[in-house]
């Protein structure tokens, strides 16, 4: 297992992270989880500016282009070990600090990067999945809505609970019992012509794919695709349903409790329209 | 510095935390801050049970008695230094894992404890604290209300805030406007008899010395101590204003904008029963 996975910090191989370190203390960082095709990281742009977005929110200082250079020398690593498909974690934390929740003045971010062969082949779309509904609700907090942090409890305990139920992803609410999401991705409504999302202006996180059906591949199909207020009733009536992230792409959706989905030819074109774009 | 700090990995002196860690990857974790007072760790049974809390609430396998082994290890190191005041951070990471958000159906949680000595004399109260109010509100999460989890991006933003306001410390409120705590210490306020702190239902962390305020020290005051909803307008009109934290004990509050305080007896008072039971 050791030789399918490899792990940077600050450029260099590593196998630990020195301490203190304030993305363990707090979760004073960021993350990102690319997609690698035989080496090439997938739409590497529009990650590192949501990754931007993010350290300008929590003040952290200029970081992207090592950032974005230590990526790349991951990616050739990948490359070089000829692994087909593997996915990059690439972690930015506040690194040390002095004890207590104020960061220093002058923070030296520490970039810390994982790189895991994948056994699939990602250019084919996963089969429809099961969805069940997350107990725990997404919390209120637009200061920190549609970035993709280190703060990730509410996360972690609706897959535990998902693992527990034997569902392949769940529904998430926010406070208010409006859709936000799934677990590990963005969630799309199929109306019609019309591809709807959940907005994220109170919380959530902005996935680059989510990005990507709203800005390019709806309308290249002909759909009309916007983010909008949505609830359960909405997810019921929909025509198909179909949740997005970085490995996926996009997975249709079979089931949420007694709703089925038998078709999914939405989800199927644009995920072939995913699939023309790879490397 | 170095000489002043001591970190343990599992009982065993470190520097660094072997990757991956889901302490670091998601905030998959707890903490607790303890005051060492020639070594002795003050009110241990009431932060670990807490950490009980927080264990149980994040499913994390039985581990509280390695914790309060590894706890006296530190502990008896602070001691053999012969610091005189120390702060000892624990922390409990679900430990590592496969990548994704699903924790493993047996983690192996790892402990990390880092002891600091202090260089103030903490059985002096402090001088009374300016207070800002923060922009940054708590979220509702009842999921997680009251427990000391390592999920802290919002304190981290609001004490940036405060340091670059210049205060003391900073207000917090929740989602609807109503008072929770302030960054780094739970909120009291003097009404007349009366000792009102927020409650902790929806969100906050439920301090130590807050409990030992509602349940021992306000009695032998003779004062009605209770959690309330509270606003901003009761904080405005009332007597006097505190807070506590394990390292400050009690601290008064002096100002917040342009309300300001002149005495503060009932702080003192507790803050003297307080003393009277430092080892």
């Amino acid at each position: 297992m050791s030789a399918q996975t490899a792990t940077w910090l600050d450029g260099a191989p590593t196998s630990a992270l020195p301490l203190p370190d304030r993305g363990l203390d707090f979760g004073d960082g960021l993350f990102e989880t690319l997609l690698l095709c035989r080496g090439a990281p997938l739409y590497a742009d529009i990650h590192l500016r949501r990754l931007q977005r993010g350290l300008q929110a929590l003040a952290f200082p200029e970081c992207l282009a090592t950032a974005r250079q230590q990526l790349e020398v991951a990616a050739n690593v990948a490359r070089d070990r000829g692994w087909p498909w593997a996915v990059l974690r690439l972690t930015v934390s506040r690194g040390p600090g002095p004890r207590g929740y104020t960061p220093p003045e002058s923070s030296q971010p520490r970039i810390i990067i994982t790189a895991t062969e994948l056994d699939r082949d990602c250019s084919q779309m996963s089969g429809p999945a099961s969805l069940s509904l997350a107990t725990l609700r997404w919390p209120l907090q637009p200061a920190l809505a549609g970035l993709k942090h280190l703060n990730r409890l509410e996360q972690v305990l609706a897959a535990a609970e998902r693992r527990d139920r034997g569902t392949d992803e769940a529904i998430m609410l926010d406070q208010q019992g409006q859709l936000v999401s799934v677990i590990a991705g963005n969630l799309f409504l199929v109306q019609g012509k019309r591809v709807l999302t959940p907005a994220l202006d109170t919380c959530g996180i902005a996935g680059t794919r989510r990005q990507l059906v709203l800005e390019q591949w709806a309308a290249r199909l002909g759909l009309q695709a916007q983010a909008s207020t949505l609830g359960l009733q909405d997810l019921a009536s929909a025509d198909e349903v179909f949740f997005s992230n970085s490995l996926l792409g996009l997975r249709p959706v079979a089931s949420f409790g007694e709703h089925q989905w038998h078709s999914h030819p939405t989800c199927q074109a644009l995920f072939d329209l995913y699939r023309d774009e790879l490397p």
